[in-house]
């Protein structure tokens, strides 16, 4: 089977967004075996986009389009793509129902075109966003049509799309996520060559994501229990190869595996944050059921803040400076003191873009650790930080990172 | 005129990587007014290739190819592009001696073919790898092939494509961006579409994006300055109709909005989250100079820390719980009590999956404001919160916008 994607929005021929989707449907359709042959984007014109949806018929078994499918004049996929399969578009009671619902008086006529789907499709419910997505085969070709934001679009495509691909045929496939902090995507990828050299049913593939990084690990079988569990020797290889780099398999975040962690010894942590400004606080209460494991949590930015409501001394702060590992250990023993949590964690450092010294330019960060198991302070290595947001997330990843390897002993 | 963009390269469909020289050509075209219409990606195949060059070749004015000019077997875009062009292939001694001074002793016979070049093209020397780009015009066509590794691409098209574009003619773009919080994309659209009806040498736009709304506005002329002027008087009638949920035009956000208007006028602010666990310091302090506004902040997720870090009463906590107007409130006043900060903000309520009672479904969030200029409390439509994520990132937003609209009377 050979698939055709198909991106509408003009905002992508503009340059204001990188086709994401495109990547997402690409790797997803070739582990599952179907050929993508030809990518294309066209904008919200009627014209180009017919012109487009019929070269893809022509020569596509599989035509996936993604974007146009929201609420305003210029989203014309629908329309568009049914009109060339010569199918009427008809109003889907149950979807304009959950429309009604979801935007309640906010909706407005033009809203409800959102719940005219062509004639005889399979609806794919929408549960991250307003706009259903829809499949079809007519003509010989197997249509399916996604929402363009990728937030939309990607879990459409993994728990709408996939499904209806695999009933159509061919077994299905089963992948565990091996995440890791701490270690570089070459780094990674060089310890676990010689291993993925070896592997045959079994393939595996890196991605590097926002200072982390992650190998799926993915295999094929009759059924999705089967698939899993080729894949679990190689996870322990991998597990083996690269030790405590591994924060967790097929876990969400770094984040939910100190709350769950935290949470299964029944102990307690409480922030002090300067540079990162609530980011650690805000990671961690991502996570369903965080309050098990935080009470409170401070930012305290300013140097009065860090001696009234952490204790930092003052002559800590003068002689040292507020960016200095006597600092953020002060901090971290103020917190868990004040708060009377069992973990106490500290960040203090130079964001950026301005500010830093000689001996500790941007970038710099001392985070600090206290528990009943001891006290510690690191600085990362400041020149994978290169800018305002990356210093802050990768501080709050590594002070997330030091609890869990730290107080959870993982 | 109009231009299609090719890429061409396997990885691209394998998902490998994500299509980022279509986005770094597609800006740079837009700016000087030539429409990109189409974005195609076909893999190193020949027999694909040849038919996506023919198409371009039959719709657009301008074809710009990316990828497949190294040196291995897979590299067929100057072979196949020159072809359906009926040019031939020459060597460029020029582009062959630099290679050999560039490769030294590792030069292989296979490498020569990166200087066979077109007959009688523009050679667009690469500073920045091994392969030559070039241009023609042809047919009524203009070609343009660039290599395909970012690094490379950018400034190639920088630097070598732009000029001998520019030399061709033709204007350049400008666009003003409006930003919006507080009506959704569909309203938005139907209290504008009037006026966007009416426009003729300006386009807008409407976009949505992570709870917010924009308009982008875009006229063409013969400078950037003059584009933009163009702009101006839509802008301001687009902020007739929006009124104050404008809130801002060429800024990158609502807390650089906030950051910003605070500094100002020379005032603090601090917070006292709950619900939102330290996501609205977070924001504020993203913003570079964050710390001229915000001193410190305060993340009370237990009941015990409302009480006993900002002062909310126990019989406020009894009578009226933790999610209510009466504690949002308190938690306001508590905070700028204790921060001694100007404004004080804060959040309570139901983030979910689980919680929230029949009054306060999961999705409620009490917002309290206090400041010299009075005390409010809103509770945002929680229909609009569909997820713990949308709720807290929900809430975080409408905590800066009071703060925006209320203190600072934008």
């Amino acid at each position: 089977m050979n698939c055709e994607l198909l991106a509408v929005g003009t905002e992508l021929l503009l340059g204001e967004i990188v086709n994401l989707d495109a990547q997402i449907l690409a790797q997803g359709l070739n582990e599952l075996g179907i050929n993508v042959y030809w990518e294309t984007v066209v904008g919200d014109n009627p014209q180009r986009l017919r012109e487009a949806v019929e070269t893809a018929k022509g020569r596509a078994d599989l035509l996936i389009t993604t974007g146009g499918l929201g609420p305003t004049a210029d989203d014309l996929t629908k329309e568009t793509v049914a009109a060339v399969f010569g199918l009427p578009l008809e109003m889907d009671q149950q979807q304009l129902e959950r429309l009604r619902q979801r935007m309640g008086p906010k909706m407005t006529p033009n809203n409800e075109k959102q719940a005219m789907l062509p004639r005889g499709c399979t609806v794919l419910v929408n549960d991250w966003g307003t706009a259903p997505g829809c499949a079809f085969a007519q003509d010989g070709c197997h249509v399916i049509m996604l929402p363009g934001p990728p937030r939309e679009c990607r879990p459409m495509f993994q728990y709408r799309a996939l499904p209806y691909l695999q009933a159509l045929g061919g077994g299905v496939i089963g992948s565990r996520y091996v995440k890791i902090f701490g270690i570089g995507e070459s780094s990674m990828e060089t310890l676990v060559k010689p291993l993925m050299d070896t592997l045959q049913d079994v393939t595996m593939a890196p991605y590097a994501k926002e200072g982390e990084c992650e190998l799926r690990i993915t295999a094929r079988a009759d059924t999705k229990e089967q698939a899993l569990a080729r894949c679990g020797p190689v996870v322990d290889q991998v597990r083996e190869i690269l030790g405590s780099a591994v924060y967790g398999v097929d876990v969400n975040s770094l984040e939910e595996v100190v709350v769950r962690g935290l949470s299964q010894r029944g102990m307690t942590v409480a922030c002090a944050e300067s540079c990162t400004g609530g980011w650690i606080a805000k990671r961690l209460t991502d996570v369903p059921g965080a309050s098990q494991v935080l009470g409170c949590s401070f930012i305290t930015y300013c140097d009065e803040a860090k001696q009234k409501l952490l204790g930092v001394s003052a002559d800590t702060l003068k002689k040292y400076t507020a960016v200095s590992a006597q600092t953020a250990l002060e901090m971290a023993q103020g917190v868990r003191r004040i708060s009377g949590a069992d973990v106490g964690i500290s960040t203090t450092g130079y964001a950026g873009p301005d500010g830093g010294t000689e001996e500790h330019p941007v970038g710099t960060v001392f985070i600090g650790l206290s528990w009943k198991g001891g006290e510690t302070v690191i600085c990362p290595d400041q020149r994978y930080f290169r800018s305002r947001e990356q210093t802050r997330r990768g501080a709050s990843s590594h002070a997330l990172d030091l609890v869990r390897r730290e107080v959870l002993g993982m």
